[in-house]
């Protein structure tokens, strides 16, 4: 992943209670290990100083980030009304990390940042001030103008990139929730974010089955035969190379995952087991469907151990050396 | 895994159309490779010489294989009523496959053998003989006089052992066949067959949510309050390391994985999903529950590819080696 934007990346901090600021900073700090390109944060800087004594300069636009990245961590500042403390969640630091994010996007969408990264937010916070999205994903969606229907959240580590049809139901509800409709949707953005993200020109897509060994031809399960097969075949008559139904438990090993680019699940568990397994420091959240490129690190607020010098900063790493790469993707395409 | 029982064990070659005769062959080709202790293998002799040139020799009870195996593969002679060929599966063949599992289990109850490693058959081929099982499994556990209640089948890799619930239903009958009773039931007997079969005196179990992000406190399901935290309650209750319910997702890595012995898994690939990602040439069925050890390979008949000498011996390698383990871990708890 050698290839770097243009301009700089816009990085939310998140819950300024979480571990967001930390992460973001403890990134900066690497920046020479992790290969970062400059970026800037967004957020409440009191958040990072409380926590982490380096350089902060603040700045007004992302593009002054590339002459200040070398000797400080560049913030655009969103200030919380309150000072917030480490795993103190609170009503100021929501509307602060709803702030960030807005901002974060709006910068993106305007073309002063190549990408957004966000930072790790509270949905229980969120919700407390009126927040109404099911989380970050489907907000920045309504913001660029994009259906939640049509965006598909993919996690991506080095040897794998998943997407599940459906996310955070009860796994009681996966069967009656799958469509063949609602497979191929999630198929075709799938394939067509491998191509504007990841500059793969003729992507192929592995599709799971829902069942054990993926129904064994209708004995365990039918799904495969009225749902996924026909989503199957109406990607491939549009000229998709789609691969499946596959039995999910002989679609992750290493010889299987090199014969795609991204494997379409149909629950969100089947996505994020293997991904997790495999990829539990580098994996991220990449977000498809969307005009612009935003990416998070897969993990949340970790209240519990905000302001303890205990957080990893690889996650956040990952999400920001990826969310460039799907950049510089973009701009060569243009 | 240094351990090696004091008899031979007894490896039934399975279907002889599959690919058991040529990976069982190749296990004894790589013997001192693979460090595999001496066995005998149980089925049609010519199933094997008409895919492998070396030395084969015919004994009557599984103690003699101590003195045959440096120089040639003891066999107990089940001869199929017609010669059978490779990738061709017939009912002469199923026959065969059936009475070497059989008679590989009966030498084991008896004590003649340390353990039974059971090759692959094809389920549609026993059906069409009258087999009425769900498969090999249940077949054993009625041999040994223990209903199909009271087994569990463990995948057990290098670096994690996993026990599904359920097993081979639709996934949409998941949810309905759960219950705190069945949860229990199997995790009693995944900590009773750590203890016995693999040595550990006070083993700890992990048991995963059913739902993403284990249920959410509810909001994304309810067999988490409602059935496995009482089931994992009931445990403790008689003095059983156990922990959960977790979020499946964040069980697998490797810093997870390292602080329990097992997982109980609500579901087949729940199961499945992360063994074989993390393990999938390693990976052994171990049938927990029983009077006897019962291995075998995670793989079937791949009559595709039988008598190709294309089959990879790894998995029956693996499967010999644990039934070894479990064999001298049975004998010195005696």
């Amino acid at each position: 992943m050698a290839q770097i934007p243009s301009r700089p990346l816009a990085v939310s901090l998140g819950d300024p209670a979480g571990i967001g600021p930390e992460v973001v900073a403890k990134c900066w700090d690497r920046r020479a290990d992790f290969g970062l390109p400059p970026f800037t944060a967004i957020g409440d800087p009191r958040s990072v100083a409380q926590i982490w004594d380096g350089p902060i300069e603040m700045i007004d636009d992302p593009r002054q980030a590339d002459s200040v990245f070398d000797h400080a961590l560049p913030i655009i500042q969103i200030a919380s009304a309150e000072g917030d403390i480490p795993g103190r969640p609170s009503v100021s630091g929501a509307h602060c990390s709803l702030d960030s994010l807005e901002i974060g996007v709006g910068l993106t969408r305007s073309g002063s940042a190549a990408a957004v990264v966000t930072g790790p937010v509270s949905k229980e916070q969120l919700y407390s001030i009126g927040f109404t999205h099911p989380g970050q994903t489907e907000f920045v969606a309504e913001r660029c103008g994009v259906s939640r229907g049509n965006v598909a959240m993919m996690l991506a580590g080095p040897s794998l990139r998943t997407v599940p049809v459906t996310t955070h139901i009860p796994l009681a509800e996966v069967p009656s929730h799958l469509s063949a409709a609602l497979i191929e949707a999630r198929g075709r953005t799938t394939l067509r974010g491998l191509q504007r993200n990841f500059g793969i020109p003729d992507p192929t897509l592995a599709i799971s089955g829902l069942n054990p060994h993926s129904g064994e031809g209708g004995m365990l399960g039918r799904e495969e035969l009225e749902l996924i097969e026909p989503a199957i075949a109406a990607l491939r008559a549009e000229g998709w190379r789609v691969t499946g139904p596959h039995a999910a438990e002989s679609m992750f090993n290493s010889a299987a995952r090199a014969r795609y680019d991204a494997a379409l699940c149909m629950y969100h568990d089947q996505a994020l087991i293997p991904l997790k397994a495999l990829h539990f420091e580098d994996g991220v959240n990449v977000t498809l469907g969307l005009p612009i490129v935003r990416t998070a690190p897969d993990h949340g607020t970790a209240f519990d151990i905000a302001g303890q010098d205990l957080a990893d900063p690889r996650p956040m790493a990952s999400a920001i050396q990826m969310a460039a790469f799907c950049a510089a993707n973009r701009e060569m395409a243009e």
